[in-house]
Parts: C-alpha cells; structure tokens; sequence
C-alpha cells in the first residue's frame, strides 16, 4: 500500500523497529532531491517522504522527466552515498527559514503552513532542505535502493493546485530485500488481472459499452458462473434462501431508505419521464426490506429470514477511480440481508462467519485480519447516536463471542451501521478487502419494517447486511492474480485440451471430447493445422490443466497422454483413469 | 385472443366454415345495440363486430353502464330473440345515410371514412344500423349468448377521442358449446398467475420498485432459477455456449445499431450526466456485437460462434401495457446471437430448432405453430430491400428444410430483420407467443462485426438471433397458469413437508428433512400448532408436491406416511424408497 504523502506525508508513523529503515528511506528522499537539484537547477521542491517501500519525491520540473533520466538520478545518488557525507539537523526561526527557500515556493507554503515560531532543517552535502527529522547519520548509511518509476501527483493533493513530478524509489536495509521486492513486483505485473484477463480472453472493457463497465466472454462468463454456483451452494447449506428484486427501482424508495441523502453521490444519473423518476440500484437492502414487506406480516417464530441475491449493483464511481475489475461501475454483490431479533445477532453473526470462512478457504484465501469500521466524526452517517451506540456494542460482542482478533478504525463505516470488514491476503501477501458483515438498526426502522413478537406487539428487525466474496467481478480480479491466471481445475474455464498428432486422429479426440463432455468437463479439441509442441505451448500459455495428446498408440488403447500446465507429464492413462482422476480433483477444489 | 376491433373489424375475416358463427354474433351485435338503444334512449352507438368468443358493442352512454345493467339488456336481448324478427339489408346514397343517422355522431363518421357513393345498411325489429352485411335470416337463429362484462375502450382506438363502453357477449352455436367456453373462463380464472402468484407467496408488484418490475420471493426465485438453470443445461449440451454483458451500454452504441431510430419509444428514459449518456439495454445484441469484436479478429473456421445471456432486458412498456408477469418491464431474455456464415444459416436454424422442441417438451408444450412474422408496408423497419428479401428466403428456406409449417404475417417483423415465432398452446388450449428465431443481415453491416473467410477477405457474418422460453418472468406467467400453480416436482420450490404428528415427533421431522436436504431435495417441516389436517391442507392450498406425515410408527421404521397434492395416499415408505422415487420423479421432469 502505497501511503498517500501529499496528504499524509506528517502523520506517518513508524513502531520503533522500523525507525532504521524510515530513516535510510527520508535520507534518501533527499539525496534523490539534491541529484534533481543538481541535474535541473530551476527544479522546484515539494515534499519527499518515506513510504512503505521505500520514498518519493514531488518536484515543479522545467521539462517533462522521462524514463530515460531516471539512470543519471540514481547514478548521482549512488556517488553521494559512496562520499558517505554526513546529515546535519538544525532548527531556525520561521523568518530565516523564509529567507534561506526564498526561491523555493512550496517550502514557503510549507513553512507558513507550520505551527509554533521555528522549523527544522536537515543539511547534507550541497543541500539544505526543510525537514521534520530522523536521518541516518552519514549518507553511507541508506541501505540498497533504486529509482523505479515516474508519476504524477498534484500539491497537496488538490486537483486545483499545480501538477508536480513524482519520482518513486524503492528502499530496504539489504539488497536481498530489495531484490525481494522487486521480484514481487514482477511477479505482481505478470500476474496484472487487466493484463492476464485480456490474454486469456476473459473479459473486456471498452468505449462502446462505457468506463467501469466489463463484458465477459464465454470463458469468463464460466468462470463468473463457478462463482457463483460454489457461493449460492453454500449458502443455501448454510441455511440462506435467494431472492430475485432487479436491478432499478423508484427513487422516492431511495428517498425514505436514506440512500438518496447519504448515497446519492454513488448512484447513477436519475431516469426521468415527468414524475416517474427510477434508479440503478446501488444497494439491494430496500428492494430486500420491501419484498419483506410484500410478503406479509411476520410473526417473531419466522424469523430470522436471510434474503440473498446475486444482483449487479450499479455505482457511478469517479472515472478517475476505476479500472480492470478491481473498481467497475457494475458490481454482482453476493449480497445478503438477514432480518433478525436483538437476542439473533451473535447467531446469525457466527453463521455469516463460517459460511464466509468456508469460502474463502476454498479459494486459498486462508489469512486474513478483521478491520472495525465505525462512525466517523465527519462523512456521510445517519444522525441516530442511540442506534450506531447498540449497533457497535452488538457487532463487538458478536467478534469477541466468536473469539475474532479485530481493530477499529473510525470513519470506515456504511451510513446506516458499523461493519466488520475481511482483509484478506493473496498468494503474495497482498491485502484485498472483500467479505463484510453489518448491523443495522436503523434502515429498517426507516421503510416500517416490523414483526409481531412474542408479546403480541410489532417490533422492528434488526438488518444484517453481509457479503462473502464481496463482488464476482471484484472477487474474480483478486483471484486472477492470486492464482496468476493458473485457475484450479474446478474454476478453469477449459478444463482440458485434446490434441491430436495428425488430421487422422481428429475423430478419435472427438470422441475423447463427447467422453470428458458427459462427464461434465469442459473440454475443447485443438484441430488447427500447427504443430504438437505449438498446440502444447498455446495450452499452456491459456494456463489449461490438462493437455491430453491423442496419437494412434492412444487411439488404439482407448486412453491419452496427459500432460498438465506445469509441464508435468503424466504419460498415458484410460479415459476411465483420467475421468476418475478430473472429478476427484473437482470435488475437493484442488 | 381478442382481436382488436376498434381498429381491425372492418379487417376481421372468416374462413367459409366460420361463416355461420360470424352471422350469429354479428346480428347479436345489433340485437344488443337495440337493447342498449331502448334502455338508454340517449346512447349514441359506434361499432360491434363479431370476435373469437362472441361480440361486442361501443356506446356513448349518459350514464355510467354497471354489471347490475347487464341481466335487463340480455333479457331484452332474449325478447328479440325469441320473437324471431327478420334481418333486412339494403344499401343507400352516403347523403341519405347521413340523415337516417343525423343524431349518432359515431355512424356519420363511419359514413365519410368509407369509400363509395353507398353505403348498407341493416334493419331488424326496432333498430337500423349501419352494416357491410352477413346477418342470420332471423333473430330465432343467434345460438347461445351471454352477456360477460363491461369495459372501456377509446373511439378508434385513439386515446384523444372519447371512451366509450364497450358491452361484451359471448355467443357460441349450441348451449353446451357456450357452458364449454364458461368453465374455460372459469377455468383460466381460477389459473390466474397474478392471483396464484400472490397466494403462493412467488412474486410481487409494488408501487415502491415501480410498475411492470416484479419481485421474486425465496420461493418465485426457486423457480426462476430451477427454469434458467434447465435452459442452461440444455443450451450447453446443444453447443451454445454463455456470455455475461450486464445492464446498461453507452447510448451512441444504439444510435449505432439503430436500436434509438427503430426502437427508442420502448427504451427507459437515458441517464444523463453532461456528455456521458447511458441507456438501460432493451436488447442484448448491440452488446454481443461489441463482445465479438473485443474477442478478436475471428476467422471462419471459428464461426459460428453462439453468444446465450440470461441477461435482464428492460423495455419502458406503457404503464396501460403492463400487468402480472406476462407484460413486464424487466425481463429476463433467454437469449442467444449465433453469428454465422450464409451457407451455416440453414443448420443452426435446425439446431436452434431442436434446442427449442426439447425444452418446450419438457414443459409438456408439445403444441405449437409458426408464425413468420415479416416486413411491413409501414412500422419501423431498416430500410435495406436486397438484406430483407436475403434475411426472408433464407428464413423460409430453414423452415421449409425443416418441414416447418408456418403461415405468414406481415407487420410483424423485428426492426432488423424476419422472425420465426413460436405460438405454443398451454393445458387450457391457449396460446402463447414464447420461442423465436430471427435472421439478420444489417445490424451486424452497422455494428462493423466481420469474420476473414477462406478467401482472405473480410465478410460480414449472419446473426441469428434466438430465444427458447422468450423470457423467465413471462414464461413464468405462462407456466404457473399452464400447471395451475401445481409444479411439477423438478420446479417445485418446495418439494415436500414434512408433518409431525405431534410436537414429540419434530425431532424425528428434522430427520427426515436432513435426509432430504442431502439428497439434493428442497422440503420444509411444519412445527406449527395446528392439528395435522390443518397442515395437510395448507400444504395442499400451496400446491406442495408430497406431504409426509410421521408419528410414533414412522419414527420407530424410519418411514414417512406420503400423500400427495391430489390427495392420493402413498402410505408408509422408507426414507430410501421414498428419496429414490422423487429422484426418479425429478429426472424424468414427469
């Protein structure tokens, strides 16, 4: 996670055991600051802090940087380093500081932006800059680092303010770490969702249909379709029923649930003929508390009733803010909304649970931390202390009952409750948001949602909002890069290829086809004219788990030689074996 | 179906055979039209043609026409009858029709529409009326009638001009013929998908999600999905293979397509944010088009290529227009683009065709004929003669390959090319229009979508486009009026209920249903207090397929006591003989 400096470069903190390395990598954000000064004497500074990798520089350039001068940056760095020259502190008054960057207008931004009469300043070789402290003590000392790339940012931020530069450098004590990272880099490019999807033809997104908004091909469609099956299979073990509500209702719904004031941001553009305005859902819990509704009065013995639905929401995210599957505009939530007594939450709080363990274990998802997200200060909120109070002690208890280590982070919560939030990690130790839970207390209060308890008397039901794998085009981004595009064979969208040696042996793979067909594979037979070993490479290069080479040797004995996408070759084995040998793997999700 | 006679009387033709019908209802027309006249002595009179049931008759009324009216019109009607009065035609100059009917504003009109210096007329006891002729000799001849029921109809047809109220009779040759037609009626009523809907808790209609955008409950969405999933199943064993384009595209695609000139009446309003101008999708194939494109370019050896969604359509039907599941706004098309060379048309057709047999089948809709639906003179059609005629003769050439019988209507065309439409008949004999196969030559040439053929060159292929039940929320309609609400097993969305005898048998039913539930079988226990008749009856109001009663006996053989929905006993079963049965029961679809 790349920490966002021009807006929280000062809050930074670091425990006391990574103070080493947050001081070799604000060490070397002035060096990198001196090269520039050096290469480009009209550059103007900004702000350089360390980040989690390493460091930034923003810089007002004279003339665009490219690629190309990143080398003579870093060489210049490196010379610095190699000087081994010392870091010196010093604090002066705000007058002479203005004096000393009378050339340098963000510092003097920066200085009057400062409380208290004095700042600090840091000194190295050719360059004083202005600085809040904690430097190794000679420039020997900044441990292994490379310059990596080049972005835009804006001053402070905001958009209405100049354009800077940014130079990222990565940084780390040893340069086994730094070779580390940059081998998870590129194991992070190679397995780029945007990238693979294309290459493996699985989705697409494109001008005519609109920003955010991906169409899937026949093999993402399959996969999507494996998704969504496992999670609908495992929800209904679980005891969750499916509804179907569309995808658009009326506003003035949106106006009583609330979602018109604290989401109106979010939503598509109205659909208005005169008086009859409609909208793209954004969320599905009004449509669900309707058909609640609908369906009559509930008596106390009903409930707890747990609507879920595979709907694509529609969110009008900012252009600037989408891209690949990751952030779309059009997003399938396996949503679900369970309506629930007080004395129900902790129940139906360790069902959520288990039912979201148990499927993100299937796709290897393993490691994950749990985030309270609360009512901020600030941010769209209903007003209703009384509730978000209850709600909160209700969602604490539930995580403390089921023994779940979380922390709480305020401002993070849906306006209508607070949420535990699932950050789970990928194959590479990435953290992806994707399950929650939520307690409501206050939209059902809101559409008149009520059941008759025990006493006789209507009551409102407490709403659990939940999600498993959060969304499938969301969902199917992260596992293309957790899985490199290497789909286990229950997911793959081909299962197998059949190949032919010659044109001879084309009835024969046709038969092992219809075979692997009835058994309920997905298979495909490569008749092209090209040779094995480019069939073989292509296979592998679509990431199939099973290449099944048929010559006459094969054809004769009824069976194939298997080969997998590791390269692994298994020889040949029966349709029978090799059927056998599929479903096993199937069933247990391997 | 009810011909529209306001606008299409003067176009209603009959086959010889039918002629006698046709004079019995159109004199029983103006056997009513005298009724009317002597009631309300200020009624002014439109129009009364024969229809498919009987007649009808348009009036102007001073007052407010109730179903109370109606025995005093048909016993006046039944006085005329019994008299035996003689039907006299005769024809006269325009100049002296417009005197004989100065004070009947309708008739005056009708005068100057008609061409020709004459026009007929028709006198029969009291009342002369304007006629084209084809009376019975004498009122004694009209057959059996009754009078059904009252409602509003514009004049023409036209809601600018006045609204009339339009009297409905049902006339059949013979009393039995006529009793056949009411217990129809009664029959049809007591199916009402609206009705049956709401009383088995399957969807609803409300005014918070919008008109002609229904809900689906737990249990509708059972069926819904049970319905998609088999057309699915057999949409993948027939080579089609599944795409998933979502909801919405930008709107220049349609103005592309032609969707926005041929089919913009019947889009939702756009959503409009400044330049960025979003349409809901009232058609998928624009989509599929874009789809094909991003995939590549495609050779001819790839084609053809079957793009099927289960996508949700939405189409601004007037708010007149809607009602139930059968006119919606949201449906959810099972949908297919076959893209394809010219010489493939004739063998897709024929695997669209088999596709279409086997699963109309499996609903038990063996009975159907085809509707060519064509070009017409005017509505909104591409203009492009050479692609119509291509699309028409390759359509008829597929049908007639497959010995397809059909009869031709013009009018009736998709904007983009020639239809196949499928008119399938339900258990009451009425019919329906479900399945379709389209050809189209243009909108592919619009869209630029192109295959390299064997020569090198660029072509633009064929779209077929196909739907199998039409769309889930209309096929639903159909099949819940078709079955009565009673599904058959394999859609049931509760298959069984389990009834305990007594509260001490609950655990034994808890049993039974985890039995069931592992068996891959949907059932639900009844632990309400009510007595065990009470619970059978329930079970059988909601249509439940089997009802298993357990008690100590049970309990103790492990066995259920199973009767059925039609009330027939089974008697005691064992858990794996009753398990093997519904299984059976499930996979022949019986």
């Amino acid at each position: 996670m790349v920490v966002d400096a021009a807006l929280t470069a000062d809050e930074f903190s670091v425990g006391p055991e990574e103070d080493r390395l947050y001081r070799m990598r604000h060490s070397a954000a002035h060096i990198l600051a001196q090269a520039m000064a050096e290469l480009m004497p009209e550059a103007k500074l900004a702000i350089g802090p360390p980040i989690e990798t390493g460091f930034y520089y923003d810089f007002l350039l004279p003339r665009p940087l490219t690629p190309d001068d990143l080398p003579a940056l870093e060489a210049r760095m490196r010379e610095v380093v190699a000087a081994d020259v010392p870091f010196a502190e010093s604090r002066v008054p705000k007058d002479e500081a203005r004096r000393l960057f009378a050339d340098q207008p963000f510092k003097l931004e920066l200085i009057d932006s400062f409380d208290g009469e004095e700042v600090g300043l840091c000194r190295h070789d050719a360059l004083l800059d202005l600085c809040r402290g904690r430097h190794v003590e000679r420039s020997g000392e900044v441990g292994a680092f490379k310059l990596m790339n080049i972005a835009g940012a804006y001053w402070r931020g905001d958009e209405h303010r100049p354009q800077l530069t940014r130079v990222y450098g990565a940084l780390f004590a040893t340069p086994e770490e730094l070779a580390a990272y940059e081998h998870h880099l590129e194991e992070a490019r190679a397995r780029d969702h945007r990238r693979l999807g294309r290459e493996l033809g699985l989705f697409y997104l494109t001008d005519e249909i609109g920003p955010g908004l991906p169409i899937f091909s026949p093999k993402g469609e399959m996969v999507r379709h494996l998704m969504e099956t496992f999670v609908r299979d495992t929800q209904t073990k679980y005891g969750f029923q499916h509804v179907w509500t569309g995808h658009l209702v009326r506003e003035a719904l949106y106006r009583k649930s609330g979602h018109y004031d604290n989401y109106g941001d979010v939503m598509f553009p109205a659909m208005v003929d005169g008086d009859n305005v409609f909208r793209l859902k954004p969320m599905n819990c009004p449509s669900h508390m309707t058909l609640y509704k609908e369906m009559g009065v509930r008596s106390y013995r009903e409930l707890p009733l747990r609507f879920s639905e595979f709907a694509t929401l529609y969110r009008y995210e900012a252009s600037g803010a989408i891209g690949g599957l990751t952030r779309v505009r059009s997003l399938t939530q396996d949503d679900c909304h369970v309506f629930c007594t007080p004395e129900q939450i902790e129940s139906e709080f360790t069902r959520c649970l288990e039912l979201i363990r148990e499927v993100l274990t299937a796709y290897g998802l393993t490691e994950y931390r749990v985030q309270l997200s609360l009512k901020g200060e600030e941010g769209k909120f209903v007003d209703d202390p009384w509730k978000w109070e209850t709600a909160t002690q209700a969602l604490r208890s539930a995580l403390n009952a089921n023994g779940v280590a979380y922390e709480s982070v305020a401002g993070e919560a849906a306006f209508y409750g607070p949420k535990a939030d699932f950050m789970a990690k990928d194959a590479l130790g990435r953290e992806w948001q994707l399950s929650t839970i939520q307690i409501d207390f206050i939209q059902p209060a809101r559409l008149g949602v009520e059941y008759i308890g025990e006493d006789g008397h209507a009551h409102t039901p407490v709403l659990i909002h939940r999600a498993v794998t959060g969304s499938t085009e969301r969902f199917l981004g992260v596992l293309i890069e957790h899985y490199g595009g290497a789909f286990p064979l229950w997911l793959a969208p081909v299962q197998a290829i059949v190949i032919p040696i010659a044109d001879r042996h084309n009835n024969y793979a046709e038969q092992v086809l219809r075979r692997l067909n009835e058994a309920g594979l997905r298979a495909e037979v490569d008749q092209r004219t090209e040779r094995m070993n480019a069939k073989i490479r292509d296979a592998q290069l679509q990431k199939v788990p099973y290449m099944l080479v048929v010559g006459d040797r094969e054809a004769e004995a009824e069976a194939v030689a298997v080969r997998l996408r590791s390269n692994e070759n298994l020889g040949a084995m029966s349709l029978a074996e090799l059927v056998a040998r599929m479903h096993d793997e199937v069933a247990r999700r391997a």
